[in-house]
């Protein structure tokens, strides 16, 4: 008997060196790394082996100096993706990409350009960038206000969609002997809305997925709209189950009050692995890869992170959920924080417990590749969500040995393909509808 | 004795279809070809055979429809620029991006990462667009008005040129053992000028080339500004031996009144070669190619292009070269017209002469392979050009027939290569100096 079988999403994020702040010393190779095309290639190399959807590249346009810092960022998404799909077959590839810093024609253009010379395999994770220094980089003016990110992001969405639908060869009539093509498969699209005038079409036509895939990651009120009438991909920070099925059900509730199709969401958020022989070695490498070295350590980063009053803190009380709630004022992405929230809204978790549960506010885990593969499979199990982006410690030392050891775990326990066979496309892989 | 041996810098174009109007019903391949990334690297293949030293795509983000229109410029400059150089050794690739649309951040980030995917391989031709229906499709504003197109640009290549020596990796001291680089190779920009505030530091280090090549399109004196100072490739049109020399000359010294080093200027002009077995067959190809049937037809063009009275225009009357100076608020490129009084300054020249000097205001050179080469080779011998950029009437038709036909004489004439030997970069191969 036929039966439906869902997917394990995984996508594999490959900053250059690896997630975790502290894990570059621990790492195979040296700074160079981060301008070296082969590095890249054999990152996506690896992830392909490990037949993940895609890679994932966070973005922020920015260099920051000083002690400590460290180019997380480096070669522009896009270019990135273009390069790598052009020379490694099968794997996808999330690019993100600021609604705020670039105009929708030339990005339209340009996922669109990548979408076909990739054979269809791009997704953009859309983010309205939050850091204030990004903004002089572009200008004298400041970041947007807080209370427009969202709305201005989801009408560019909008434009980048209508652009997309605005040449259409699937429309094509009989083409008179005397004309090079059909002009009636394209058409203007003149959108004039509250934060863009776009007048089309786009010289670029209708790719291989209609649209690339369209990734979000923020879960404050707003982005939760931009998700609702957009989002395919939901890169967000659930740190437990009930968070994953409160996420999913509001956000697939809105879109279908918006009147959307709720089916074509998927909830892939950002995991940690840290893998060892046993999970008392795990332990030692988080406190290693944070840069913390103890326990103690990783629960005054916490104390600190919140503005918490270290005099007289126990870090083996119960926290209270209400205790962290973000001001809407702060800087800092609001979901980032509401993570937190949700989890000790739903589970009774002192600071000790709570340092082992994210980092860089995603959700961790520790332990050996059976230990990892089971809290993989845990929350995807019952639904709570559709995969993950895996946000390797080191690179590309923990993309390897989570290739050559968790992978082949989720493969036993029938879980997770051993070799593409989904179609061509990322959409095709990721189980998402083609746009109309 | 060694001897300094001048390289013919040969650049092919590859818009899809090709160059010249009605071409395209005499070429092989249909026109789902302009986004079929197959076509695009079948096009660069031919190129890397003739061992070309770059391809060139020109660039306008709008597409005309309607009769008789044909989608001209699609898979975005950049994009193509990376998957092309990803997938075809040794060619090199000259994007044309605007300086009026992009953010001088992100395309100095974009422009840096593809010369480093591509091991430095990539040339951005700077162009200020002069079509207003473009405009629209990036806002509400028109076009910059003319006298602040040029000024603009230049500050546009100021701050990509100071962003793109903002990180230099060759700075580095010893790198601290608890440090992942040493972020003093790196520093802000600063920079407030007239048009652009953009703090740095860029994202991404000095590529292989210092940074990309930069060429330029213009002739009109903003344009010679532009070049003086930051160009090092000029695609111009240049329709005789006396305006090569006087357009050398002229940028070349003005270079110099800004202490620039003249030296590392190249004249690489474009050039339309129609090739057959004789002349006259030469001459009944362009006919065809350009759509207008005959040579009356050519000058029936002609006279409606530059608005001249046809009532008792006599095509075998020599022209002269006042009637044809452009009035200064016109909306076309100057560049173009000033080629034509250039050319009939220096030269008497009836209207039946003038239509096969030129076409799409490039210089025409018709005939047998022998007898275009002979004309590739004059202007250059006596340094009146540096190469050309071929821009082959039809694709890949002419492509492969240049290729096939004209480049074993070139080579058997000893001007040019048999293979890829002056070393890795595009600079290596035009002999162009590096940044300090």
């Amino acid at each position: 008997m036929a039966q439906f079988k869902r997917r394990l999403n995984l996508n594999v994020g490959i900053n250059p060196g690896g997630y975790m702040q502290d894990a570059w010393k621990y790492r195979t190779g040296n700074h160079h790394d981060v301008a070296d095309p082969e590095y890249y290639l054999r990152l996506a190399r690896l992830a392909r082996k490990g037949v993940f959807d895609a890679v994932f590249v966070s973005d922020m346009p920015l260099l920051r100096l000083g002690e400590n810092s460290r180019p997380f960022q480096v070669i522009d998404p896009l270019i990135l993706a273009t390069a790598i799909t052009s020379q490694v077959p099968d794997i996808g590839f999330f690019a993100t990409v600021s609604s705020t810093f670039n105009s929708p024609f030339n990005l339209a253009r340009r996922a669109q350009s990548i979408d076909i010379m990739s054979g269809g395999r791009l997704a953009i994770n859309i983010v309205s960038n939050f850091v204030p220094e990004v903004a002089a980089n572009f200008g004298k003016d400041p970041l947007p206000p807080r209370d427009i990110r969202y709305p201005r992001a989801i009408e560019f969405v909008d434009v980048l969609k209508e652009l997309w639908a605005s040449w259409d060869p699937r429309r094509e009539g009989v083409v008179p002997e005397d004309q090079f093509w059909d002009s009636t498969v394209a058409h203007t699209i003149d959108h004039e809305g509250e934060y863009f005038h776009v007048r089309g079409p786009l010289n670029v036509p209708r790719g291989p997925q209609g649209h690339p895939v369209i990734a979000q990651a923020g879960t404050s009120e707003g982005g939760i709209d931009l998700a609702a009438r957009h989002g395919e991909i939901l890169y967000t920070n659930v740190l437990s189950r009930q968070a994953g099925h409160a996420l999913g059900k509001k956000v697939r509730d809105r879109a279908a009050s918006f009147g959307r199709d709720p089916s074509g969401i998927r909830i892939v958020p950002g995991l940690v692995p840290i893998i060892a022989e046993s999970r008392e070695e795990a332990l030692r490498k988080h406190e290693l890869f944070s840069g913390l070295g103890s326990e103690d350590g990783l629960i005054a980063r916490f104390i600190q992170t919140h503005g918490i009053d270290p005099h007289g803190f126990d870090p083996d009380a119960i926290l209270k959920a209400e205790d962290f709630v973000p001001s809407p004022d702060r800087i800092q992405a609001l979901g980032f924080t509401l993570g937190l929230v949700e989890l000790l809204t739903h589970e009774k978790l002192t600071a000790r417990e709570v340092v082992r549960r994210a980092e860089g506010n995603h959700r961790l885990v520790l332990g050996t590749p059976e230990e990892i593969a089971d809290q993989i499979i845990d929350l995807w199990a019952d639904g709570s969500v559709d995969g993950y982006t895996v946000q390797p410690p080191r690179a590309p030392d923990d993309i390897a040995e989570f290739v050559e050891k968790v992978i082949p775990v989720l493969q036993d326990r029938g879980v997770y393909r051993r070799a593409y066979e989904e179609g061509e496309t990322l959409r095709d892989r990721l189980g998402l509808p083609y746009p109309g």
